[in-house]
Formats: C-alpha cells, sequence, structure tokens
C-alpha cells in the first residue's frame, strides 16, 4: 500500500526485489518477450508525509538494478514502464509518457526501457491517447500498448473494449510509421462491464476491440497511402528545410543574433493557416468510413 | 498563433528572436535579475497537422541560443521557463514541473535555466500547487514563482489574488527549507474580478494576497522551529540510512539478487502506518491558526 | 458583467427587459420561430456576495414576464433556454438540462419554454452531450441543438466544427424519435480554429459539420429500420408490462408492502445481463460504417 | 449492479422494496429520525442500453411508495435523498442537489423529501461543496450533511476526514442561519487512509474532523455577530426593496414593457463592484483565524 519500489521500508522494497526477480526469470525460462513494471502504488497520498525526492531516487535505483539483471541472465526482451496519472494513488510517479520519459532520461534509463502506453491513462492525465501515443513514438519509446478505453469525463480506470475508430487510426498509423511494434503488441488489458454477465457478452467485446484496431490498421493504411495528411504537415515545416535560415537553425548553426538580424532584414511573416479543418477532413474520411 | 519557438515558419521563429534578444539586452541594461519565457502559443490545437518532434527540438535549439546570448552579454541573471499545460492551445509542450524538466534535461539545458511556477497551472494540469512546488524543490529548480490561485474546478485560468492559507505556507516552507528563493521572488501576477471595479478592490486584493504569503512565511517558520513534521517523515525512511541493506540499496551497491536473497531471509516486513491524518493535523494547526 | 435576470440592480434588469423586449418584436416582425435566452452572466463568481435564491428567483420573474410579453404580441415561435454550467461565470444557474428543467418547473414555466442545447455544454457540466439531448428528450423538451464540439478534456468552450458521427447519429436518432425539431434546427454556433486563416478553411469546416450530420441522420435512418437496438432496450424492461407485479408497478397502484411480498413469495430473481457489449456493437456499425 | 429503485426487472425493485420496508420499520423502531436513500446504482453505464425516462419515472413511483408507507406505520423521521453524481456508474439520476430537487419538484415528492449532502460529492459533479449546501438551503432542504473531503481533483470519493475551516465555516454558517439541522445532523461517513493503520490513527482522524467543524462553528458565529458579509450582501440587493420599480419587479406586479420603459426613462444604470474581494477578507478572517 506504501509502494513498491518507492516505499519508506527497504524491507518492502527488498520484497518487491525477490518478485521481480522471480518474474524475470520465469518470463526468461517461458521465451517472453516483454516485462512491463506498473507503479501502481508508486506515489503518493499526501505531499506532508511523503520524501518525494527520495523516493524518485529509490525507484530510479530499483529500475536500474532491474536492467541490470535482466542483462545478467541474459534476457533479451523489451523492458517497459506503464505511465498513469493516479488511482488508486492521487498521485503516481510515472504520470505520463513525458514524465515517464524524464524520469528515465535524469536517471540514465532511456537506453534500457521502452513505454507501454494505455489510452484511458492518457485521459486521466489530461491528455488525449493519441498525445500520449505521439510523446513516446517522437522519442522511438512506443513499446507496446493496452488498448483499452475510459469514457473520457470519468476519473477512474474503467478498462472497457475500444470502439473508437479514430483513436484505433491514429495509433496503428503510428505503429506503421514506426515499422511495427514487436516484440510489443496490442493488449486487451479490458473486461465487459460488471452488468455484462452472459458469456456472449465476452465475446462481442473482444471482437468489438478487435474489429475496432483491424479498421484503424485499414484506415492507417490508406492515409499512409493517400499520402495527403503527411505531407501536408512536412509542407507546413518546408521552410526549415528549404531556406537558407531555416537550414541553419536546423542544423543548430545559427545565433540568436543570426535569427533577429534576419528578422530586421526580411518583410512581415506571411499569416499561413494551420488548415486543421482541411486535417480533420481527411484524417476523417478514413478513420469513420462510409455510411 | 502557430507559436513561437515552435512556429512551422522559421521567419516566425525569427521574429521571436528578435524580440527575445531585444528583450534580454533591456533587461540586462536594467538591472534585471529575472527572465522567464512562458510558450502560451509553443503547442498544438491538433496532432494531425503538427510535426510534434520537430516543434519540441525547434524549441530546444531556442532556449539553446537564448541562453547562449545570455552569457554572450554578460547577463548574470536567471533565466525561467513557465510551465501551463493548455489555454490558449489545446496542449502546451511545458506542460508541468516534471514534463518542461524532462524537455530541459534531454536537451542538456538543465544547468542554465530554473522554472517559474504558477499553483493554478498546476491545478489546469490536473496537479495541486504543492506538487508543482515539491517536483522544481526536489530537483533545485525552484527559481520563482507566481502566486495566484484559481478555482480548483474550473478550466482556465482566473489568475485570483492568493487566499489560501495552507498552500501558501506549504511553499514558504519550501522556500525556506531551500534557504530563499533570490534572485527570483514571489510575483502577483493577479487581478481583481472583472466585477470588481471599486478603486478600493485592488488594493484589499493586493492585501489578500500578501498577508497570505506572510502568514504562510510565519506557518512555515513554526512548523521549521517544530520540527515535527519533517522529522516524522524522516523517520518514516530512517531503516534506508540506519539498516545495512538500507545504507547498501541507497549508496547503489546493492544488487537485486542481494535484495532478494534479504527478502528471503529475514521475517515478513511490519505493516507501518503512514499516519497522513497525524501529519495533516499538525501542518493544519501552524497554517489555519486559532479560530 | 453581474448578470441580466439576476443582476443585483433592478436598473440593469430594466435595461435588459428592453432589450429583449426588442428583440422578441423584431423576431416577431421578420417571421421568426424560436427566440434563445442564453444566460452567460446570470450566475455568480462567489457565493460570499450572492444572493442565491433571489437571484434565482428573479431569474423566473423575468422568463414569466417574457413568456407574457410573447403572448402579449401575438409571438407564436418557440422559446428556448440554453443551459452552460460556467464559462464566464465560475457557476452559471442554467448548469444542464436537468437542473434548467427543474428550475423551468419549480417556477411553473415548463409549458412555455424548450432547451436550446450545445453538446460541448454539457461535456463543460460532465455529462456527454448524448446525456443532454436524453433529458431533454425524456421530457418533450429538446426545442434545438447547436452542434458545435469541444475538445473533452479542455474546460473552456472551443465552438469547433462537428466531426464525431457517434454523436450525430445519437442526436439524429432523438430528433427522428420525437418526428423532428421544428420549428427549431441544427444551428453552427461554430468557429474554424484561430489559426486557419484561410477563406477556404471557412468553406471545410462548415462542409465537415454538414456532412457529419447528414452521415448521422442517415446511420439513424438505418439503426430505427434494423429496430435491433430499441427492441433490445424494450425487452430489458418487458416485465413492467408483461407481469402482473409489473403492470400494477407502473400503473402506481402497487403499495411498498405489496411489492416486498411478491419478493418474499417469488424466486430470486435471475441475472441478467445489461448486454452494452452488443448495444455498442450495433450502433457502432451503423455509426462508423465500413473502411 | 442495474439498480434498485431504476432497475430494469420488476423481481429486483421488488427485492429493494423489501429491504426498504424492513428497515424503515427497524428505524421506526429504533426511533431513528433520519432515512437516507443512496441510489449508487440508480443510474446507467450508457445510454444505448437504458431506458432514461422510464427509470426516472420508476423511482420516482419507488420513492412515493416509501413516503406512504413511512406514513402509514407512523414513522415521523425524515426522508432525505443523498446526490451523487457518477461512481460505480458512469451516470447517477440524482446527479447533484438542483437535479435532485428537480426530480422530486416534478413527480411532487418535494412536500416529504429533503436531501442529505457530502460535500466531495459536490466536487465528483463539477461544483464546490459550498454550491451544494447553497442550493439546499435556497429551498429549505438541507436536510443532513455527510462532512467528508475529497482531493478535488481526483476523480473518485476518498471520502477522508474533514480538514478545510472554510468549507466547514460556509456549512456551519448556513446550518445558524437556518436555525440548525435537527433532526439531522453531522456525519463523519469517512475513513482513514488505507495506508494509516494504527489505531491512533483513527483518533487523530476523528479528532481532525470534530476540531475542523467545531472551528466552523465558531467561525461562523463570529461571522455573524460580525454582521458585514450578510449586511453587504444585502445592500447589493437593495434597490429591490428601496425602489419602486425594484419594489414592483419582486412583487410581480411590473410588466415586461414597465421595465423596459424605466430602462427608457431613467439614465444610465452605475457600475457596481462586485466587492469579492473585500467579502474574501471579511470571510477569510474568521475562517483561518489567526497565526
Amino acid at each position: 500500500m506504501n509502494g513498491a519500489t518507492t516505499n519508506p521500508d527497504p524491507a518492502v522494497v527488498c520484497m518487491a526485489a525477490a518478485q521481480v526477480k522471480k518474474c524475470l526469470e520465469v518470463t526468461k525460462r517461458l521465451g517472453g518477450e516483454n516485462f512491463v513494471m506498473w507503479g501502481g502504488r508508486d506515489g503518493y497520498q499526501s505531499l506532508l508525509n511523503t520524501d518525494y525526492k527520495r523516493e524518485l531516487s529509490n525507484s530510479a535505483t530499483f529500475c536500474r538494478l532491474v536492467a541490470n539483471y535482466a542483462d545478467e541472465i541474459g534476457f533479451t526482451g523489451q523492458l517497459l514502464l506503464e505511465p498513469k496519472p493516479r488511482e488508486p494513488m492521487a498521485h503516481q510517479y510515472n504520470f505520463d509518457a513525458e514524465t515517464t520519459l524524464g524520469f528515465l532520461d535524469l536517471h540514465g534509463l532511456t537506453y534500457k526501457f521502452a513505454l507501454n502506453l494505455e489510452a484511458n491513462h492518457g485521459t486521466l492525465a489530461g491528455h488525449s491517447g493519441e498525445h500520449e501515443v505521439e510523446a513516446a513514438f517522437a522519442r522511438r519509446k512506443l513499446g507496446s500498448i493496452d488498448v483499452n478505453r475510459n469514457e473520457c469525463l470519468l476519473g477512474w480506470d474503467t478498462d472497457m473494449f475500444p470502439t473508437d475508430p479514430a483513436l484505433s487510426t491514429y495509433v496503428m498509423k503510428r505503429i506503421v510509421d514506426q515499422g511495427g511494434l514487436a516484440p510489443g503488441g496490442l493488449n486487451f488489458d479490458a473486461k465487459v462491464r460488471r452488468e455484462s454477465t452472459d458469456v456472449e457478452d465476452i465475446f462481442i467485446g473482444h471482437i468489438n476491440g478487435m474489429d475496432c484496431y483491424a479498421r484503424g490498421l485499414r484506415a492507417a493504411a490508406k492515409i499512409i497511402e493517400d499520402g495527403r495528411l503527411d505531407s501536408n504537415t512536412k509542407k507546413r515545416y518546408a521552410d526549415f528545410d528549404d531556406t537558407a535560415i531555416g537550414q541553419k537553425f536546423t542544423r543548430g548553426e545559427a545565433t540568436l543574433a543570426d535569427l533577429a538580424s534576419h528578422a530586421a532584414t526580411t518583410t512581415e511573416p506571411k499569416v499561413r493557416s494551420g488548415k486543421q479543418e482541411k486535417a480533420e477532413s481527411i484524417f476523417n474520411a478514413f478513420a469513420y468510413g462510409k455510411v
């Protein structure tokens, strides 16, 4: 209840270590390719009794020991952290993708861990599921995905089967863009509603979820084939590739004074539309299909 | 409208550079000791037209140029970033303290920038104001504070004068704990309500705000003098300092196997109360005073 | 700034009356069929300076005067209130559909006013847009709709063009179910993003919005034709129509003792699945179409 | 799991009736003075399988049967409904104070039921605890209070012991204003944190809670004695009592045309400050005491 890797009592941290060590060994033995650590109680209920800095530092130490032990026993699978902002704790340290990547960077662990994301953990953190995927994708740290969904406005994890084709299309597009998700995968960490008590409901829930991601893949493939969405975004930033000052900035060779003097010697920048409605029009035509 | 440091058009980035350069020069000339960059439009409205990775990379490049130019002209004041999660944009890159620190770490900028925090930006990000202060404090990056307040449940920035003594006590305690806030300070980036149209209202708003932080400082001093709050927290983690296995873990010299074998050879850890109600009792007695 | 119908100063209420009177007359002259009152500032920023009861009572009086004047001049169009929970005020009295209907009921105004709903006002109130429509539909008070959308997680009104086919399908189904929306209609109280500065963007935004509701209508028609969704729901409650105790309860002729004695003399109720995943499967197949 | 008073199966409604009947009889026998119905599962998870209108109608029928049976057996205590917006269900019908009062009004049950409020149910509904109390107070329906607290930003019920003197002062002021709360009372429907495992913690939690409401009462008494807060609010609305047009409007004898012609014949209304900062200054001085 007071956390595993962040517990104030080293004796509990040792118990956690024993469990993780055993699980790593079993995972290797079974040929497992992924190993997810979810710090569900690694956070705080109140700052008034918490050493925030020490808990984070201890958690980093623990992750390092896990990475070392994985190497030692020759586990070649992927180690993953799973962000979640709260519930059961008032605050959990691996709050979201960016916070977790920052934690890994600070402690020199980024080389060894990727992220296991869950879209509804993103909404609990005030982000869209798409945002979480994008943050991990941008860092090449999108390791695996729990494709559950939440009601957006509920403040706890409902872990429902996914049904939103816009989200599944976005997620599958990023997976294709990065050349696949292996050794990670799409995981239904989902359940039917408590009120769904027929055996049939479990089949229907899984079918809904699989269809949702199958159509997401199909729509993503079409968007990539079509090419307009990506090329429009690329064009928006083209002057960083195509103008002298843009190239110099991008290469990191311009100084602040260079930029300022460019501003002084050129005309007012043109107003350029972000064309969000156009982008939505293209994306939604593929994601939502025809009625 | 499309961002300053993250604008898709390098010509706009150059305009931003010219402004920041001039402001830095003026700040130096005036003997300014702090220079805050708030990326109010450095974020996105939609991922569908945004190159998330490139925008963050450009923003880091820009910050580096600012740091270099500050050195070049001999500006010895403090450079600060101000986290805010959203509004006006749907997402802003400097989402909260941890995300902003992660951004600085990734791009090697942490040595040069500290954070300017605003409690109500924390609540917009789903954190308490105390959390934001703690995150910066833990990294020695608490540089300056805008002591406004929000209604907790409103989803936009109301920038009201502070009135909550629990928050001001927590903030002032952390400031005293770190030996002060200079060259930063407490800033009222606040305004009276639109409906408060008398001249008198502006005085009362400021008085409320100053009194709130003055009593926060007084309460913080008493809490530190009293000593129980900090010593209770310290005791909670004492076994990391006082037991052999705790010390070994803390020094980073234990392996996962060491921890696991400790767990195997010792008895079940004792259940230890977090004593949150006790901590609240001590803190609130000082923060809220006598009626 | 202190409200129109709820203003603490009767002189301002008189100004509001003059405006509303003139607008009613003009609306009649132009052959207008709807008259919407949106109480954007009829709420409070702080309870500490507010007479909650009096403001609500004054607002009801005002609405009654409007209804009387409409009758007096022979305005035969529809009078509507538009719920919105907050922004610009911290709290607005017409918080959501149920609260506004409760206000109308308490003050005997329900006979004269219907609701003009906006889906994103629902999400600001912690409801789905579907919920708001359902609450009004259930009372036969769904008068007109602003079909804007919000980002679900943003705490202010973004008034974007609608793009979500699940919402538009639900809304159009309820409109067909009640035999149409006249004299109300679907209104785009929407705008393109601030960053969408091309003339073309305005066209695309409108096309996205119109297509969204056109496909919603098409999908709704198919769902109604298909019949399974409604008949499944109807079957779920069938024992209220088909069993003796259910009928007696529904007719209001059973006493608590009758129900209790029925429970005592019959076997344990069967566990019955809510079959939510099945319902989602049917609804989404129509709403999202084929990819 | 599918609700008690709103269950789609009348056999379950009968079971609920048997339970409520027995509990009412036991309450009478024990001399109980309050009887609270909390519809924790009387709501929906999804509108797609729910007959919203029928469920609300059935719930009203059930409440009527309870009221009748209470009369029949001579139970003279208070019947109460307890609003809560969600959790465990996605939506619960007794969403907040106003919605619940609207439900009672629509179905002619207001004469018989009062509200049992819980501040943290208010924050889950997007309201402050103060708002919920005010809404019930304004209707003379503030029957009893569960004085728990939540973390404002958490989306589920944490049921912590109260510690906020501003809330307790506001609540106690309204209780004194209405001449007490009997036969209802202040109820700690609270628990210590899961991590608080010492017996002592339970004592401290209760002491914190009792002290919080004791000082709330003391502060409320002083605010009433001082008189400025109430008289300032009264003065803000004084022109409804002191001017001819205000009195006419308040008596319901003015027409829209009367108000409009008043506006036409008088000068522009004066800008009047809401003086919120002043009100906060007075209230907080009493609520927070001296440090």
